[in-house]
């Protein structure tokens, strides 16, 4: 047994408020499918955030499942979708967009960041009916190195897709950290104004599960309930999920949970830079990727669980921790003391 | 607003013993992706009813979802599946078989149900490449039309299939009904031996979300898991699925909630059958199907919320009406009142 | 060894003067992948009976390749395409519109010939997202079973098509001799008019390969040639293809092959009617569908080749008899011989 | 108007024998779809080189056909396959072989070939379900940059692939020059003994169109013509393919036309290395990429076609230059009297 799992930010159930909205509604017959009260008050709570009354907003379960729904809505059959190689459709989602048809054109990030200039590129390469034509583009915020896109950024990948004629989806698994990490300059309501699609991710923010899908661009509204039932997202107790949302928006919870995850990284963070630890990308939110010696690795290995992410030179490797809204500043400590112990 | 609503059963969210087990569970770290201590404990429970260890169980959110990841992992590119006419795949899951690529190669059913001889046939008919080749058999149990299969017809088409080389996939969405209803003669462990795959449903039978996978053919194991996370069918936190059918099994709660389903809707058929309708189909399980006049369902549907079905000569329409675990006593009998103050 | 095949339209090689229009051009060099000068004198010589100038015309190598593209480029991913039950998209294309993603429709046809009430009905039944929603209509000219839509008729099928927003293919495999026939009242003009994409039909009208799709709904036209490129239909030495319609549409050969194919039809089945024979449907084109003792089929599948359809009752079974451009009156008279001795 | 055209080795129409060929047997009633008897003599023409008797060979009409068809007929729905960024199937088909469903796992190359340490790499990193499963490899022979596997390279590919349980396939579009550029040590024999499929090239080596197909794992061979079939590729008149490989492998003209080819690119290779050319790939086969100043490049594209495949530097651009059996050497001598004049 673990003294504690620093591998994933959905080893805890649900913060405690959402089981009890899940309660507090059980009883009453509602519509199935995401039509009933409890899913139309989350939407209109999101709605306040999003301030963008034209957005619709979309309950499923999962991430991937959210992603594959809205990349194949978004796309004709020839179309392929632009991601960087870190991107979670391109390595870790088991081929789901190429399942419904569509290439995930691969480009290399930088930090785990999409570059305008690299779209560009591609773009420009792809000029006639033997290649694919690209259709959209896939960004993560925080993306899967925990790092964050500025407003700045995020308005200037923005303004090329749609120079380009490029729809553009932001996966947002873990959006509440990016909105809520030191130095974050960005609101739900930018993300609605800048992106054609975007979720707002539950599980890995104190959900027992859900993501909120909102879709901004006017023409991909119509008969999108259909992708979600087609592709098995459509679930007969839509409540399940709405709970969730209507808990986490209620009283600004999911902005808490998302900022308690950042501190108890910033406070790893931190510690571990004290004693001379560098980090493959910038540690911001939740994520963070520290290199420590391999000793000292194997032996903390021992103790906790988190990823060894890969080698960096002979002595060295970078590890992946990881926490959420349940991280107890304890076994942040706890953690922290540990390393310190082993790095004599 | 209606007295009640017997359109479906999933108007109520789950039994509260469901939620109890959620909230038992929530605080503790687990692994990921049904790979925690309570999807264990699930399976182990549901292995002690199906009496066939070498069965594979996984847990997903929803029936369309079950059906295409269960189907789609058993055919290859140029294989269809025979569904009845009015088999739900072919119907109400927006072609999502056929969004995986196969035709759902359609035979008249019997009252809801797959007669062998159809099957026989279809697959008689499809002698060369430039048909499709039947390679997989879908039913419900109970049907989409409230039916049953009896233990002697199950395993008439159990040895259809295997003699054709066809794999049987059953669609236990409301399993529990079937299993418990008047005249039941086929435990889970029948189908475990019957069948290659089937699910059990958790949805309809009283759990907040959640079907249960069963694979039986050992050919069909290997790498299932990576069709249902490719599908978006891998939910992060598995737990919220293994926590509903551990408490469904611990104490038999599975089977209590299907028996009050189908006792209420006995009531139903009783009553109306008291008053003279007849049925479009036997009412055995918690889905019946009355033929009303025109003008007491005109009335009725003022009052309670059901599905008019179809139209049943020029005076009389069929109707839907379902019951489910929640259903109250009461509900039925101010709905049997009603009919009959409305009948006179 | 069979005396004379009437098994199909497609036995032959192509009509020798399509070899020479082949032959003629073959030195040169040309661009590739269509866009060569053969293909463009081909365009040109149909664009003269189309008279649709905008419409946009594109080579590929056969029927079910021509099918796929057409259907999977007008539909989005949860639509479907409505077809009658004989149509061959729905039986003899071994699912490969369902494999790229796409529900076939089906209903009853007349003849062969989808009724626009048919598809009105099957429109109004599919109401909200847990249905496919229809999309297109197939038709074919002539039909599977050798009949032909007039041109009232298919006015009438365009109509409801554009009432109800469902795009209107049409498969012309054999539309030469739905265009010949006696009686015919249409033009390849009538049918670019009315509908939204069709093919003209080489290879079974005197071609060694290919049918010429004919995009005339503008929203289809952009990145057609990706659609055909992506599955494998886009010819490296277009010429081959471009060949075949110059040579056919040169001096209107096209239609006198047609002709030719429908002549000797008649001529069997007037010989066939003088000796007793009913006919399964309207013997009007190069498929004829008589209906003979058994005895007599017995015998005359060991001299002939042809398909033997279906029983019809007990003593009698309908087969069915194709002509082509090449069929010679001698193996009709040959033929009709046999029948009226074995008749006796 | 150019003066010649090196672009691409399909401009010219079929070798002349081949015409004939198809000619000879144009009159005779055959059956259809490959199953006549002309396609029966290619095939057993091609066994005699193949030495493979239990090998099945199937004929198709394009490259991007036979590859989206065996690759989707050997994957697994969550499989992908392992190519080379420059790989056929990875850039110029459009993205086929996602849209039958799979992942294009795709490695660096060496010179446009596959190096087996890139996939033990691969597999290795793809360990569990949240990832593809690799599960066949693509390669191409010769390469897209002209280069070719030594009889060595392709055994341990093709041990790597075994021990790995991934299945081989070979794109032999342009096999005819590899066969047979000088330093070449591999027969027909040897690519039927080393991969699971491969596919012998018409199109690009004097066919007027054509590519056969051969499946030489025995598991993947019930049922290959549904697959055929499904995605469009089987022709009604099979002998026009039959007739292409009856005629390429009666008195060895496969191999004479790859040799032409071949020695009309050494002669352009060999006449730009006497003026200081360098190339991009080694210029072993009918494609070479020279590396020349752009001025001269700029000059030389008024007067031939050819691609200009990438910078090279500031000063200098790599050209592909493709020749092909129908390349006279008056061309070549014609193209390198001009660069040499433009060099001065």
């Amino acid at each position: 047994m673990y003294k504690y799992s620093f591998c994933n930010d959905y080893s805890e159930g649900a913060h405690p408020r959402l089981l009890e909205v899940l309660a507090e509604t059980n009883g009453v017959q509602e519509d199935g499918y995401g039509n009933d009260r409890i899913c139309g008050q989350a939407r209109e709570l999101l709605h306040r955030e999003l301030k963008s009354p034209e957005s619709e907003i979309h309950f499923v379960s999962g991430g991937t499942q959210a992603n594959l729904i809205v990349l194949s809505s978004m796309l004709r059959p020839y179309e392929s979708v632009i991601a960087v190689d870190s991107g979670h459709i391109n390595v870790h989602e088991t081929g789901a967009i190429e399942a419904t048809g569509h290439k995930v054109s691969v480009v290399p990030g930088r930090d785990g960041k999409l570059v305008p200039q690299e779209v560009r590129n591609l773009v420009a390469e792809h000029g006639d009916e033997h290649m694919v034509r690209p259709g959209a583009v896939y960004i993560s915020q925080s993306t899967e190195l925990g790092t964050v896109y500025t407003k700045a950024e995020l308005e200037e990948l923005s303004k090329v897709c749609r120079e380009l004629g490029l729809l553009l989806h932001l996966d947002g698994a873990r959006l509440g950290c990016a909105l809520t990490c030191e130095g974050a300059d960005m609101t739900l309501a930018d993300i609605a104004r800048l992106t054609d699609a975007f979720y707002v991710g539950g599980t890995k923010n104190g959900a027992l599960l859900g993501e909120a899908i909102v879709i901004n661009n006017l023409k991909l509204k119509p008969f999108f309930r259909y992708h979600i039932k087609q592709r098995g997202g459509l679930l007969a107790k839509g409540r399940v999920l709405g709970s969730q949302f209507a808990g986490l928006f209620e009283d600004g919870l999911y902005f808490d949970l998302a900022r308690h995850a950042n501190d108890m990284a910033a406070a790893l963070a931190g510690g571990l830079h004290e004693i001379g630890a560098t980090f493959m990308t910038p540690p911001v939110t939740n994520q963070i990727f520290p290199v420590l010696p391999n000793s000292v690795v194997k032996e903390l290995s021992r103790l906790y669980n988190f990823y060894v992410w890969e080698k960096s030179g002979q002595d060295r490797s970078v590890i992946r921790l990881v926490t959420s809204w349940a991280t107890p500043m304890d076994a942040v400590e706890m953690f922290l003391e540990d390393v310190r112990r082993l790095s004599k």
